[in-house]
């Protein structure tokens, strides 16, 4: 691997999803200096995206006038389950992934360390140290998107358990009798409060009669549903959207006070499509029903807050870890000496 | 405060519960040299407990040839919720307690440092450290009794949370529209799965005419019910038990899964009366739920197992506790000079 010292000061962070790839270029305080966006295209096949992921890299050096030489590390945050000791994909259902080999294959193209990990993970350490400036001891992170993703910040630092699996609230059963979920159960907070759950609940009101001005915006099938055409609906006064949304609100202030129950941590920050786009709407009714829902003591002194990083919470977030594990892979190499 | 030097080379640990206070005394390497038990008698008020604390842990002292002057510190599990930064119990309703200044009165009454925790947190802490000799790098201990509580093991310590109040895993709503629990939520873990549930339920199928031979044993208002007449009962046949005991098991795997998905430790600890009584129907119906509700990748090389240390958790995590308190406040105190 190349090494050229002093030169390499930079960080690049990407953030995978399941539509775009998103690519940030960071200098040492992680000031962000260019952004770059391609399509992710998953039917096309992982070594497809792995291609783009890339371009996308390249392209954004390119334009802040840099090349790989001068890069310290490359974060990436992606879907699913990533396997710690080596930053393989072991199961994303967002991409169709099954055990791709992410972090070795990025590691050979681009010749530089690559560190992989799970994009809620990486989004929660991107807020934590960007916009809460590692304030909090602990921190929850919620994400609500197309599914629902979480993280956790324990004692300062991002915690990702035995499997590197920690943080998937969307998973936990809140109603054992609920609907069913994409991952085989039932009631899970996800098949309540995800943008899929929403989208279907509206269209089977629709489907018994019920009117939504959505329908006029979007036609009947609503299959270019977007979370801010909910928000559109709930200005003109939607009621039907109105109620489903805050019943979705509702049910994320369940899972958060069970959460609280078990994590007690001082902050929760709320982010994801859903969030950007129906703040107003959901926080107040989330945070009503989390209080309600935690035990005598638990809330004291506990907020939940929407972040404001948008899409910048993955990209500074997988650069902040690159530089993260990097450092503490080099603390552990001079404790060996 | 005497001190006298080497002479204090003793730990006490003290495990309050609702109907007994149990007390411990313990040498350097936190073995246990003796214990006493005296009944709490909760109705006579705290300053009767407190009392009783008191006369315990005197009689344990004398019974082993020491004196206060011999105790390096005291440590208390107690139910409830407790005050960080006080020892105050904010709220028990095992013991009818709101703001108890527990930790300030039995200092007060001792002369040596006293340090009160949440008895699941304790508990999980002297299973840790003597159970699992600290080898683990997360660890969640959950106790299933007349009620459920638990405690966490993160990064090799005890985690309290924000407000001490972390570790509350039997508020963990797990159908929302499910039986009204104690605490005025619906649907809780503690409402399907702890003996009180359990006993409701029997009850309740006993009214609906169904047969256990626990109305043979115990009489038809089953008030003497004992998680061994439980298994006493599976034992004879009684396929009313086998049945409700399995779905209790059945909610704790769906409970352990929710908490498996979020934290992801490499183990999960069992105590409690019910699970000591019943080990044998209850932790292969849980290890299946809890197996089938985890999220790909979140079971491998996962454990779970049920505690053998009983009584013993709780008074050795109360010294360990105290031990590592004042380690720590020592180390405060050190790095400000």
């Amino acid at each position: 691997m190349a090494q050229s010292g002093n030169s390499r000061k930079y960080w690049v962070g990407v953030d995978l999803g399941g539509t775009k790839i998103l690519t940030g270029i960071f200098d040492e305080r992680f000031n962000c200096l260019g952004r770059e966006k391609v399509r992710t295209k998953p039917l096309k096949g992982w070594q497809e995206v792995t291609e783009r992921i890339v371009t996308c890299v390249m392209e954004a050096l390119e334009e802040n006038g840099l090349t790989l030489e001068h890069v310290n590390g490359i974060g990436v945050g992606s879907p699913g389950s990533v396997r710690a000791e080596t930053g393989a994909i072991r199961f994303s259902g967002n991409l169709g992934w099954n055990e791709v080999p992410l972090q070795s294959e990025l590691t050979r193209r681009f010749e530089v360390p690559v560190f992989v990990e799970n994009d809620c993970n990486v989004a929660s350490l991107g807020i934590y140290e960007v916009e809460l400036g590692a304030k909090p001891e602990n921190m929850l992170g919620i994400f609500l998107g197309t599914g629902i993703g979480g993280g956790l910040i324990l004692n300062r630092r991002l915690y990702t358990g035995r499997n590197h699996t920690a943080g998937e609230f969307g998973h936990m059963v809140i109603d054992m009798g609920g609907p069913k979920c994409s991952c085989g159960n039932r009631g899970c907070f996800e098949a309540f409060a995800s943008r899929q759950a929403i989208f279907r609940k509206i269209q089977s009101a629709i489907k018994k009669g019920h009117k939504t001005v959505l329908t006029d915006l979007l036609g009947s099938d609503l299959t270019k549903l977007r979370s801010r055409d909910l928000r559109k609906a709930i200005k003109k006064g939607d009621e039907l959207v109105q109620s489903v949304i805050e019943e979705a609100a509702g049910h994320t202030g369940i899972a958060i006070a069970n959460l609280l129950n078990a994590f007690n941590p001082e902050i929760v920050v709320l982010g994801g499509g859903l969030i950007e786009a129906l703040e107003g709407t959901m926080l107040p009714v989330i945070e009503r029903r989390a209080r309600d829902g935690t035990f005598p003591g638990a809330f004291e002194g506990v907020s939940i807050l929407a972040s404001k990083l948008s899409d910048d919470a993955g990209i500074s977030g997988a650069a902040i870890l690159a530089s993260q594990k990097m450092a503490s892979s080099r603390a552990n190499e001079e404790a060996k000496l």
